[in-house]
């Protein structure tokens, strides 16, 4: 009798949360993304104007992975007013093999949530000076506070500082990630401040107009734009792109149609493919990451389908040693 | 807290089979897809040679519906050979006001059987002869006892031909269908005999090449063909749908790119759109169905998400009114 083991969110915040093992599997996918023949439709999106919802649909097939996530992500933008969040929704494991569903994670976005600030990582790791130790972290939602923690698993972070158009809640965010990373972290009045002098640079809003200007921007910093995903959404002037050293997509096929490049390319300030890379062929070792101290390094972070099939498949295991959720025979 | 109803196979089985309320269900939501915007992405597909597997997806939302459903089909063809069926997968409801998961049908399929029969019993209702009483199954699988319980919900059916390549499986089905219908249903040796004087057709095959062809249709017949939902698949001779006085579609995007017209545009003897219909207008009286007593119908079935959507919002509610299945806490 086939069993599904069911996960809720309560459930997975036990025993998956961001670290250097998830940082590790995810950067194993990105390598496989670029050097195997990875599956990954395209993103399959369904729109509910009535009522301000949309749905999309991510999977991908990983060669040499057991199963593979299909990842059902909702987002009603009404729904705070019925005291609900607005982005919830569900990730499930199938076997590569056989098609069976293996796991359903009832996660409302949780693992999304984990797999997201881990590519954080995996850019910081790969495109950040070796010795970087001040962050700067545009936003203060979960992704600020989970993307700082993500720098420290790969970077000798000392200090940063975050910035959010509402002071308050950056207040919050530099006070709790304080308390939890034990490092000083402390709220900046604005983003140019905060960016001045920071190694390393993390965008994390849903901003529809760049928050980060090409101007403010000095050798040897990196930044990691990861609020982008969809056409209207733009956190990184275009010019800043234009300007950097070297631009990583997490996937190019995605970066010109949903990321910061997307408005580079529609500004006329990026030309072909001259200067840009993938982040999985540089894991992979097939493209040059960092090549000097003094380099401007951008990633561009879109998420991608292989990020969640490792995720789940990662949780899945864990779920498994630790005999985690219910099971339920079908 | 937010509460998922989870619903399996077996106890889907116990409150969910093919009815006329159903069929009634499945004929609101093609006049739906036909007077109203209703949403529906094109299917997902992902395969994975490596285990000859595949699955797609599909979703769709129809305004005025409290929930919309999103299915995962993996078809696997290497199961039966480790004792497992090559279908199986699960559906879910979602609101479509929310976003929320109200409900997971672990029902390997059989959801999907229900409303894809419950559509030929649509198209039967729509197409062919009132007083058709003599029925001709190709195929001897699942669709085809279902089928045949179908046209007999909208039909005065009395007798039926069964016809199947292995004719063992042919004799079964037809003793089965006797048995459970109360008709007389006979194994035909051959697939001419069994159309021969049939009132009604279905081809409920995989074929790959014709199974059924022009010189065999008569005056006054109606044929349904359900079983192509891929390129390759190909149950009527493309004679037979120029020949054809009406062809109608579940969906002209689908069947030109899957169905047995795609194989009927690709021979060049249709052209255009000239005498293309969709079930859902003919079902909302937006153009004519059966017009004559001696017309030669063919309804062209790939299987549409609003189906899906139809048969999910059903099931969750008769399984609320019943109170069956298991409600998680998530």
């Amino acid at each position: 009798m086939p069993e599904i083991r069911i996960l809720t969110e309560a459930e997975l915040r036990g025993f998956v949360a961001l670290d250097i093992e998830i940082v590790g599997a995810i950067e194993a996918a990105f390598a496989a993304l670029a050097t195997k023949p990875v599956a990954m439709p395209p993103i399959m999106r369904l729109d509910i104007p009535e009522h301000r919802g949309e749905v999309d649909v991510k999977t991908a097939y990983v060669p040499g992975l057991d199963g593979f996530a299909i990842k059902v992500s909702p987002g009603f933008f009404d729904n705070p007013r019925l005291g609900l969040p607005s982005v919830n929704g569900l990730m499930m494991l199938l076997s590569a093999r056989t098609g069976l569903v293996e796991a359903l994670f009832l996660d409302n976005g949780y693992l999304t949530d984990v797999r997201t600030a881990a590519a954080g990582a995996v850019a910081a790791k790969h495109l950040a000076r070796p010795d970087a130790e001040t962050a700067a972290i545009l936003g203060a939602g979960v992704q600020a506070r989970l993307q700082l923690r993500a720098l420290t698993l790969v970077r000798p972070i000392r200090s940063a500082r975050i910035w959010a158009r509402d002071a308050a809640k950056a207040e919050a965010a530099a006070r709790e990630a304080s308390a939890d990373l034990r490092i000083a972290v402390t709220a900046a009045n604005d983003a140019q401040s905060a960016v001045e002098g920071a190694d390393v640079i993390v965008t994390t809003t849903p901003a529809e107009t760049p928050i980060l200007f090409a101007d403010w921007l000095s050798p040897g910093q990196h930044v990691t734009a990861m609020g982008s995903d969809a056409e209207h959404k733009n956190e990184i002037e275009p010019a800043a792109i234009a300007k950097a050293d070297l631009y990583v997509a997490d996937s190019l096929t995605q970066t010109r149609r949903l990321g910061e490049l997307h408005h580079a390319l529609a500004a006329g300030l990026v030309a072909g493919d001259a200067g840009l890379a993938e982040l999985g062929a540089i894991v992979a070792g097939l493209a040059a990451g960092r090549t000097a101290a003094g380099a401007i390094t951008i990633a561009d972070l879109t998420g991608t389908g292989v990020q969640d099939t490792a995720i789940a498949t990662l949780a899945h295991r864990r779920a498994q040693e630790r005999d985690r959720g219910t099971r339920f025979a079908t």
